[in-house]
């Protein structure tokens, strides 16, 4: 990539326009922001002006909303126009939710009425339905057509539609009635009727269905497009792979951010400011700090127990990150395991069950490799007590085990359950309430152990 | 899916055979899997015989491999046949390696020599490489052919194919010399040579190609598939965007799981053996656990400073706690940015500055409520020593802030410089460190403040 910025940085200098022409038609759009980032403003605006019309759109569409701002900004009226045009209405839709109000204003001026109609709507679905991210350019077909008629709607509206791969077929009332893939159409005669080969009652989702529902269905399904309906079951668009995939790149994100006790950015890391990314983490942190001073005080509780045996202080740090480690594998495991739909909600006693053995097994080995090191690390200093501590820290560790697997295990699915997200029940909260346990655990069997 | 296994146990009870199979035909093939989970080995059978040959083979890709091995050992040679032959070539490899000898020789003898000899070679890609997640069935044109003769051939050999959506040219060495989409083909002139439409010098992967990487490109590209070429540069496959995702979210379950110090696991949570899942768990936790003695030894050296104030211990699971969940949302941040590609390398110093500035705005933060904190909680028992203790647990949770911050956002891409997978500097691995750091910090200061 910076050989081809170097390239292009010396063919404009040199003004060696039509080599540049040609260097830049042969780049893939998808290539242009990261060519652009460290490219000055002025260049790209040349660049981007020698592009041809259809390039110029794919690659508006790919840029990063700060570039396509200050694209805009020096656009001509009639430049302005072109671009929008040849975007298709689902990018259309990201761009005027992405730009400044006065950016806004002029894109709605140089969008054709009937355009400007459709967009409104668009904008007015719910953030993360269906209807946010779907587009309305596809082809549909009246039921009665023949395949050879089909292929004619194609070759005519085709280039406009975001794919062709699959048609849908529509009654008088505009209700959706069938879908038909291409590749059926073309190994089909191209004398029968759509209606003979297409499938009928094709699987639909609602405008107001949730993205993240939707993109799943994808995985599950391998579909290209999902066709996408109002409340009377009209066809009003569809939602593509690509889009789809977006959708689940970025609730993976999400999820990791809010399995880190963050509240999830839409931004990339760069694009977000200091203080927004202070802000983001700030929140979870103070929650947990707080509450781990209640830990604080179950230790603050046991000052006799330490005073007399000072080295049970030493083992604090072990014991705490244990049993957060233990938690935090268990609740990772069944929050990923809701989020891709392999654990339902009524599994828990399955779960439960499972971790349970999990955490004796776990517990056990933890606790035979540390009575081992105690031995060898103390055995010299603290003979008299040396059994009583193995016991007291080994019990600590199988007790921790237990109860961090259970809450790792049990937590992401009661949070389901009252639908709050899964992803908050990570390692940061679980954590906090296992480090609890497990102190009041370890001075509790200290006292009654060592006769504290 | 519940009321349709009670209707299809009771047409199967009835022997309404007719009903049974219309109903049949009408499930998606992607939930048929679910729809067995719940049935008597039998009645599955049954219900796979009533399947048509394609439904049959598409309804056998989808299910788990407990239930295929189920199914092929009931199979009589000849429809073993039919089913296998039915399978796109990836679908048989992904089999293959997952039955046990005896069930992968009988699929072998029942395979023609032409396809085993392909089986074979995808057999023998590296786990993980561009190779073995190809598939052999494309579309192939030579150059000089038209658009109509495309489509004949499309029309010939498409149904096999598994898509047809995007095709490719190659030369009379087969080496790939360009790609055409099929809606290219259908919205121009029919009499127009291929050549002449085609995308010349399409990106292409080798077989070699690490698959996530194929993954990312087409999340970056928006591809329906890739073609993989081999050494020589001829055209010997294609990865379709299903198997993308799928790599794609196998991925991202890869890096929750390593994140959360697991060893990562293909089997889906309930599939795993207790046993598994234990072995899985316990090698991290022992290297976290035994790290952790380090940070104990440090306490245990301070032995002196909290025998003359004891409170400072009831500090320690907060400060660890805050600096271990400040370390891990950078840590987090740096992994899921190099995993998107959004953060590189070279980056290394922008991440310190952003992460600097960061750590001030949210130790000082912390600290400040801790301060008010601590005069409401102690003013009264530790008149004396209120604004020191302010002072040393304010200084430390700055300090361990800027610390666990810096350790979160440059370990990450420290690992990924030494090719070692950033996940595995992830919130355990960091909390640990952070700990460490911590509680020198804060015992440090606890002995320069106080006067210990």
């Amino acid at each position: 990539m910076e050989e081809m910025q170097e390239k292009i940085q010396q063919l404009i200098k040199e003004k060696r326009i039509n080599e540049l022409h040609k260097l830049l038609e042969e780049i893939n759009s998808a290539d242009f922001p990261s060519l652009f980032e460290e490219l000055e403003e002025d260049k790209i605006v040349i660049i981007y002006r020698l592009l041809s019309k259809e390039k110029a759109a794919e690659v508006f569409a790919e840029l990063d909303s700060d570039v396509q701002e200050n694209l805009i900004n020096v656009f001509t009226d009639k430049e302005l126009k072109t671009v929008v045009n040849e975007l298709f209405m689902d990018d259309t839709v990201d761009l005027i939710e992405e730009m400044p109000s006065t950016v806004v204003k002029r894109i709605l001026n140089n969008i054709g009425a009937k355009d400007r109609k459709v967009i409104n709507e668009l904008l007015n679905f719910p953030e993360d339905s269906a209807g946010s991210i779907m587009t309305t350019e596809f082809v549909e077909f009246k039921e009665d057509i023949t395949i050879q008629e089909g292929f004619d709607i194609i070759r005519k509206t085709g280039i406009k539609k975001e794919t062709v791969y699959c048609c849908y077929v529509v009654d008088k009332f505009r209700k959706l009635v069938g879908s038909v893939d291409v590749k059926e159409m073309l190994t089909s005669n191209s004398n029968m009727k759509i209606s003979e080969i297409m499938e009928e009652n094709p699987i639909s989702v609602l405008t107001t269905e949730d993205q993240e529902d939707v993109a799943k269905m994808f995985d599950k399904y391998n579909y290209m497009a999902i066709p996408v309906v109002d409340k009377e079951e009209r066809l009003v668009g569809i939602v593509t792979i690509d889009d789809a995939i977006d959708v689940m790149q970025d609730e993976n994100t999400e999820d990791f951010e809010k399995m880190a006790a963050m509240i999830p950015n839409e931004e990339t890391y760069f694009k977000t400011g200091v203080f927004t990314h202070a802000r983001n983490r700030i929140i979870w942190l103070l929650v947990l700090m707080l509450s781990s001073t209640f830990t604080g005080a179950i230790i603050e509780k046991y000052q006799n127990a330490f005073a007399a045996i000072p080295i049970l202080v030493a083992f604090i740090p072990m014991i705490m990150d244990t049993g957060g480690n233990c938690g935090s594998q268990s609740s990772t495991l069944i929050i990923r395991g809701l989020a891709l739909d392999e654990i339902k909600i009524s599994d828990i006693l399955k779960v439960i069950w499972k971790e349970l053995r999990v955490a004796i097994v776990v517990g056990v080995t933890l606790a035979a490799v540390t009575a081992v090191r105690i031995y060898f690390q103390y055995g010299r200093n603290y003979q008299g007590q040396i059994i009583q501590l193995s016991i007291v820290v080994g019990v600590t560790l199988i007790l921790t085990s237990l109860i961090a697997k259970l809450v790792g295990g049990i937590l992401p699915i009661v949070a389901k359950k009252f639908k709050l997200d899964p992803a908050i029940m990570a390692a940061p909260l679980i954590t906090t309430i296992v480090d609890m346990c497990a102190m009041l655990v370890f001075f509790k069997c200290a006292v009654i152990v060592m006769g504290l």
